[in-house]
């Protein structure tokens, strides 16, 4: 008793701080909401070439540190699992790159940037997302690209190939997300065919939609619905729909033996590692610039300050307010929610980092705080949902509320011509209920058609090879019995 | 326990109504503040607009690299301290990213950098660093900025978001140095404290003073003294800093138990995972490129060619001078030293990699290497300071080392206009004797001040909610007790 | 007693090192610091200019990432060893970066690079590297580079600096290799000898054959075959040598007690943290974008969107082919086995990333990923040579492959006055079989003159200092006995 007096005297004077922050972001957003007219860099014919090379190399080093995030998840994932299953974790991480790779080149790509014509010609190359939806959208109201498998028909066109490498590492984030959600109890075979499966169609579809000229993408040009739905860098296209995935496949999954027991108690399976967890989730934060500072495919666009900015400062809010709030209610810093608030913030502000300001990234980071901690217990308590790692919390809700945050947050200050809309994008902070509405469609689509058509990926699955280890194997350890090689064999 | 509860009464009040105080200080900043202008670009000549895009980037680019040093020092740091610790010690790490985030945002870069009001109208954003002391203090002899607050007024300008996020993760280098030298035993409410004071305060004063365009940047201006204290990258404002800081906090908390024996024996203590150690410092080793090369602000100077070589020729004469010491004189290949000799070869070139010849990087590295290994043995031996990671010789001593170092064989090959001076930066070896001098006054100035302010603040913790865990959470191990997740619960 | 002296012993023929480098650093520290004519560069237009700051950061961004690749190594090594030796096998994959640094810096830089006088006044960066052969090379016919000892002459030339600090990572990722076959048995001090030996001679002499304008390079101009040896990144200048200087290693140790038992048997001896293993390769594929998408030496070519897909595209057929292939062949996903056909398809993909179109690079991979699986089994059930991480396989048997590859697929649409020859790199499939003879004559003289040094230099060791430890330090592990530290002493 004295004990817990103790630990919660000791919490006590950090309390304040969420407010603090709270009501310094809010004050801040207001002065910094006033309308600003965007940069504008004249560039004379000479410089062209040049700012075509200094982009390219800028999206090819964003890929590559979008492509380091593979193993941040790798060792997020294994930590939080057991140590029988570590080979298993981590190898669903692993070979997610080398099948997805495969995968998206041979249809993955062409499905989702198929309808997309002539990157080459973009001279320069930053220029080209703004303008996809009406330029280059060869479908009124398209739903699937078609061209451009195999890369074949853009061999030479760095600015395409480009392209390729960073829609690649993207579409290779949102596949990995589900073996957090569904490991220790995925049969390795059926992972692969998923890996096929999200690689070449799930993920290249929505995908599409809203980055590839398609419908979702046009809701502001057929519709008037603001800019269609916005999403800068993933919330919804990648986190959003590797999160759901996941959560469809751990619902055809269920959970791990002993989970959920029969007197409604709840195991608590710790993971093997937590420093190792730890030191993924640091990982994925050094990836994340890539993730959103890439996302101009710019780096002549000097809105990659702000969004650099605004990636660390919705970080650093969603980790301080996972951990304060919960060292304020469970008197102990839950190291593992401060990465999973660390990571939900991440999730939250990537579809809005280039249209909000520094203190809207924090607001929209201490929401994306409480939401993880909310969405962790409650999916356990209250869905009865097993997601070993918190894919789901994390990627899933916190992506759904930063693709939400696009058309509250959006301060009117950047965004002129995007999906083909002239004027920059508003939230509704700035009146604009069409963006907000816009957001709610791409959400609602990615809730019914991602998440639909995993689940029923999944169940076809279940009904052929079958989707999980026999309960022997889940006993012993997938390491034993399904990878056959142990972990740690020798320590 | 009478006497823990009277310090626990008496801390608790103090803590809100410092938040009270501080949050009214900002709202009535903000209503006073002016409505700010937006900082206009002059819509230079192609290839100046150009030359910013391309430092901006380099900024941002180096940002991330400096980022991910807090991933470095979290595995250095686990990796010298012992099992029952690496919770805390890992979290330690990643949590103080966030709390300096949030801090250094709130306050801490208004008072290091809120003296210069102008990066966004610098053209070539890298001739920036070099003439801030004049042109840009607003102060005739500066103590600290006061302007930029929560990013409020320069939300618009990338120039300085982008030199927000740079001077953010040096803080956040300095900030998480003392976490290994206090590890094992720091009170984990009593760190997220010292995380806010970092982050708001100590590191801005000093770093305001260096960098900022205070008084220590204007030595040479107002007192002839070369260029005023020089410091390329941060051995004394970053890595002194932190390491001084470290020194007075584990002074203050005493050795771990069992560490100093009645008998004048020292208590082993080996870390639990070498390997993770290793891995700490070759990602420190990567890092470093993004504190040094960053540094000039510019890719556009060429001169980063040769930071980076001398970067990697210190380290390695730091790394080989302790390897072949150690082996010469104890004959065997002692491996934490030969990290310690890497990090301490870095910390010296720090502050003088853009202003020596590479031969002059390896004679530096090499005296580095030999400081660490004499430092290491002499705070254990002699001043009998219990410093588990290693952080005090590295970077307190090796930071006062590199500190000089730029006041020796600095070899008027660079730094024309450095904070307002005419003509290159010349050490004793060009007969500089007035810059040796100012190099002199920067570290005393840092001993003093720093180490002083540190010592006060721990005194201050100490004498109300303390800084040390009781003595059994320190033999059960704080994971256990204090942070409620074991590491490796499961193995 | 004895053991003390033996150990003395060991230790005496590094001692005069530090003496020699110290010397050798004060030397040329007088020498550079006469004043010596700054390079200047033709002052070109503004775009000439930026574009060498643009290549110039790249080369530099690009170093980095190479660097990093030590830390992979270190991983993938140390997972694939036992626990009783994970310092030593850390230890030599760290120490390797020092040493190398030093022995390149001292003699090994000069030796590739000294025939090449005028890196600096390449106003584009990225143009010099098709044209050393002939313009740059000092040698008709050359053999050895022989200027730039210590960077003397070079101090005040970005070009050079950034050339030399590439050039170091590069030869860092050949003399790291060889430690993942002849780990868990090689004795410390013999391993230093060798760090000195591969950086300061054998590395370069290949090198300059090939890359420092020396007589592979020139097969082209002078005797008509092809465009010369050409490797465009390295599968036989680093990995092929790296591989091979393995193998002779391998062999002149022998394998570890145990591996090859009377009866034929062949132990298993698994590594003891195969998650470690599984990091350590995704740290090296995020860091072989340095090694091949940097070789341009030029982010204003835009050919290296093309390299990094090739480069991702081989990996992940490599990684692919391995998986299956066991799976089919023994019905279970072996992961070991995906790690190094991953980085069989990387080795691969090397020598060629420039040349071939990504559908080639798929076909690299696939090959490569055949090649190691079976030269892993042959190796140790035909050659019974001991290779604990599978270095020879994956850098010496890909290394060939892919410099093989370079004269079967080049489809002539990159290349253009590579090494002084006109028109496009063209294999087989492009009816140049005086290409794929250059190839075999590069792939030939590796494996004769790099395997005939390497096991020239074992052998004299072997009769000097001896290579090996005692059998009883290997039965109690190289970390208690040989390193005095043990991995980890306190879980």
């Amino acid at each position: 008793m004295m004990g817990q007096f103790v630990l919660r005297r000791r919490g006590a004077p950090l309390a304040p701080l969420i407010v603090a922050v709270v009501v310094f972001a809010f004050v801040s957003l207001l002065a910094a909401s006033s309308p600003v007219e965007a940069v504008q860099l004249d560039r004379p014919p000479a410089a062209e070439a040049l700012t075509y090379n200094l982009n390219l190399a800028w999206v090819l080093l964003m890929s590559f540190l979008v492509m380091l995030m593979q193993l941040g998840f790798a060792l997020l994932e294994t930590g939080f699992t057991r140590a029988k299953n570590a080979v298993n974790t981590m190898a669903m991480n692993l070979v997610v790159y080398p099948v997805g790779l495969i995968g998206f080149w041979l249809t993955g790509y062409g499905f989702m940037m198929g309808g997309i014509h002539q990157w080459a010609s973009l001279g320069a190359f930053g220029l080209a997302h703004r303008e996809l939806g009406v330029r280059f959208g060869h479908h009124a109201f398209g739903l699937i690209g078609f061209s451009k498998f195999g890369l074949i028909a853009v061999n030479n066109d760095p600015g395409s190939l480009a392209m390729f490498l960073f829609a690649t590492v993207f579409m290779g984030v949102a596949a990995t997300i589900p073996t957090g959600a569904m490991a220790e109890r995925w049969k390795f075979s059926a992972f692969l065919l998923y890996g096929f499966f999200m690689s070449m169609f799930l993920y290249p579809l929505y995908a599409n939609w809203v980055w590839g000229g398609g419908w979702l993408s046009q809701l502001g040009v057929n519709f008037g619905l603001g800019h269609g739905h916005v999403d800068f860098a993933g919330s919804s296209v990648v986190n959003m729909t590797g999160g759901l995935t996941g959560l469809a496949g751990a619902m055809v999954l269920g959970p791990r033996i002993g989970k959920f027991r029969r007197d409604g108690a709840i195991g608590l399976m710790a993971g093997h590692n937590l420093p190792l967890a730890m030191a993924g989730t640091l990982i994925l934060a050094f990836g994340w610039f890539g993730l959103n500072t890439g996302s101009t495919l710019a780096a002549s666009d000097p809105r990659i300050g702000l969004i650099a900015v605004n990636t660390v400062l919705a970080s650093a809010a969603g980790s301080l307010t996972a951990i304060l709030y919960l060292q304020q209610r469970y008197h102990r810093p839950d190291v593992a929610m401060a990465c999973h608030g660390l990571l939900g913030g991440l999730v939250a502000i990537t579809a809005s980092s280039a249209f909000v300001s520094p203190a809207a990234a924090v607001l929209i980071g201490i929401i994306a705080g409480f939401l993880v901690v909310a969405s962790v217990l409650g999916l356990e308590r209250r869905l009865r949902v097993d997601d070993p790692a918190g894919a789901i919390p994390v990627h899933g809700v916190c992506g759904l509320w930063g693709a939400l945050a696009v058309g509250i947050f959006a301060d009117g200050s950047y965004g002129d011509g995007w999906n083909g809309v002239a004027g920059p994008v508003r939230g509704l902070i700035k009146g604009d209920v069409g963006q907000f509405i816009a957001q709610v469609i791409g959400i609602s689509t990615n809730a019914i058609v991602v998440l639909g058509l995993a689940m029923a990926f999944f169940v076809v699955v279940e009904r052929t090879i079958g989707n999980r280890v026999p309960a022997e194997v889940e006993w012993s350890g997938l390491d034993a019995l399904e990878m056959g090689s142990e972990a740690y064999p020798n320590v």
